[in-house]
């Protein structure tokens, strides 16, 4: 099979051909700040598909709900328009309204439907969006949009808060001769304004792909990628993943292509998405570690994910990572009490190859490897249960001083 | 109804009649210090009925497996054995075999069963028990065991580990002209040996108590008050809390006795529960705050519990406590993201008495208020669903930079 070619740190969007973006300052923060961006525009002139993966939280932001009203009532799609500084979550009514706006006043600069545009926010709670500032930004980001890397690098830039880079990924290959392309940008789950932990991610491919088919890949590739990491257990208002298709290269991608076709694009959208989770990780508020959990045998899947949640979200846990310290006695203790089967005579732990208990017998005598490992600034955590075959990997951080410091207040 | 007196930093156990203890250092830490009180014995010579709730980590310490097979056995019970410094825990056969010996020797000392002792443990996980010195320091505290107060203060100091204080408790009532003791002790949520966090409490009563009302009396006190506090969301392999009645009074309590009888008794096991409990979570790692979460017109018990312990143990939030900020959107976003039952436009929220939130509405004018009430020590925040009717209240601490430093290593 063709070999996919992943690239870090490109310019994502504008490596699709048919799309621009910009990124724009508008003060959204209102600290006559017209410096740094806060503002993108995604467009593409030629219609597109979408699909849309959204926050499970009960209290949505507007954003998120108009996003998901733009989905369901199908495209076609133009353009994604995103902030950064302001949620417009827990802002009810006027909130929406506010959305609203935002897409009818791209629409009618770019002349297309208002329900062709998603909406997205992050920043601070339950605070009114300055609509002036922000439609003023709009109206230079449909003049500015276009398609070089710069345009890409400043979309990317426009959507972070209390991020340290910019995160994007394209991730290209050749089918029958053509090269395709599926590239993104995302933000992370930190919060310059300590109101928020958002995640947004959008995507888009040159590729032509039916609505029900992109939704597929799209809520695959999230389940197994953005779902399965944690900085700090704290699931946003605002979380938003979409990708939009414009089928600029006039080939389509669907249930009845040739499946050496599916599974590319499927792996492309996944190794995409997977890249961006990873910046998003990486990035997590004050962190220095990156830690990745893995579960197998377990009983079940659930039994797995919720082994690997209590682990990647203990206080405990977290707290030793930070210090470097091999404490296997608190990886048991969250295993024990995460609501999953489990036999502690069983349970094998070990810190990337090196086993701590094997079989509920502790290895006191591996400790100075244990102690060299957990030094790095990326390792393996690894529970078998032996009691399935079921897996789950989670990448998660520690939690630092620095992180509850920087959170205490605005 | 006669009132209860309630007695705080009492001698806790030594206060009910016919109950000895002892508190003797055996350096169970081996740090060659002989001056810590780190083992205590509770004892009675009139055979007790017991109860007791344990851990639900599937995870379990030898020791909660043997109390757990010594209540099962059904008694008489005469006495707790037990030290900090060592959890004994994820040791396997040997940590059973040791526990058992603990309980052995004490028997074979007083000359009673073994299985009218409880053995209870609390600090570093994964150690073997140091046991001549823990068989030492048993033989010291059966030759010391007294009834002064001083016997009972020591006793309470041996079972802490990085407490900063002792958690003691003596609850007392008249009741057809004669007085009535039930009286606790308890360690809380702390790791001066960073492997663990267990809470121990041990009560008393002079009343003669037949074992399945004492086991329901206790459970449902058990179920309000120490069920309700979180520190930080990690439960412990040790987690134990176990009550003795010795009759001493010569008074019994149960199913047919009077109502007036029955009330009292219950109330007061639920008051000496819910002391210790707030002694607890006063106490807790690091803490600068103690926060009442209160969750009130939930559409069912399990849908207030879950929007509770969502808040109450957010790192986001928890952060915001500690830096006295009314960051009342986090609250909002947990409660969302709790996986209860839960409509935007419905949701109040309030700091004390002062709202922040009406029916989704954010109260910015108030926001001078809510600065002040998040600058006590203790306060209240309450999120009323209106929903239904259910209730859930549950006593939670900030998360310090201190925690996180204390934690992250031995």
């Amino acid at each position: 099979m063709t070999p996919l070619i992943v690239t870090l740190d490109t310019p994502g969007i504008t490596d699709v051909p048919g799309f621009e973006v910009a990124g724009v300052p508008c003060d959204i923060r209102e600290k006559q700040d017209l410096k740094r961006l806060d503002l993108a525009l995604l467009f593409s002139l030629r219609p597109c598909t979408a699909a849309g993966t959204f926050t499970k939280n009960a209290v949505k932001a507007p954003p998120v709900l108009l996003c998901q009203k733009h989905l369901a009532e199908g495209g076609p799609f133009h353009g994604i328009i995103a902030n950064s500084g302001n949620a417009n979550a827990c802002t009810g009514a006027e909130g929406l309204a506010d959305a609203q706006a935002t897409a009818q006043r791209a629409a009618a600069s770019l002349n297309l439907k208002p329900t062709s545009f998603f909406v997205c926010s992050t920043g601070r709670i339950g605070q009114p969006m300055p609509m002036p500032r922000l439609l003023k930004g709009l109206e230079r980001a449909v003049t500015e949009k276009g398609r070089t890397p710069e345009h890409g690098n400043k979309g990317a830039s426009a959507i972070l808060t209390s991020d340290t880079r910019a995160k994007t990924v394209t991730v290209s290959f050749t089918y029958d001769g053509k090269k395709h392309f599926v590239a993104g940008m995302a933000k992370g789950a930190g919060m310059i304004q300590p109101n928020m932990a958002t995640m947004l991610a959008f995507l888009a491919t040159d590729f032509s792909v039916p609505r029900s088919f992109l939704q597929k890949t799209l809520s695959e590739a999230v389940a197994g990628t953005f779902n399965c990491i944690t900085v700090d257990g704290d699931m946003s208002t605002n979380d938003t993943v979409l990708i939009l298709a414009n089928g600029h290269s006039g080939v389509s991608v669907g249930d009845k292509s040739p499946r050496e076709l599916r599974v590319l694009f499927a792996e492309a959208v996944w190794k995409a998405c997977e890249a961006l989770a990873d910046k998003i990780v990486s990035d997590g508020e004050k962190i220095t570690k990156v830690v990745e959990v893995k579960v197998v045998g377990a009983a079940s899947s659930e039994d797995a994910e919720k082994v690997a949640r209590a682990i990647g979200n203990s206080l405990l846990v977290k707290s030793s990572w930070f210090g470097e310290d091999p404490n296997w006695g608190r990886l048991a203790d969250a295993a024990g009490y995460a609501g999953a089967k489990l036999i502690e005579a069983k349970l094998d732990i070990s810190y990337n190859d090196t086993p701590a208990m094997i079989a509920g017998k502790p290895q006191p005598e591996l400790k100075p490897q244990w102690k060299e490992i957990v030094r790095a600034r990326r390792f393996t955590v690894t529970l078998n249960l032996h009691l399935g075959k079921a897996t789950f990997r989670l990448l998660a951080t520690d939690l630092t001083d620095g992180y509850v410091n920087y959170n205490k207040s605005e």
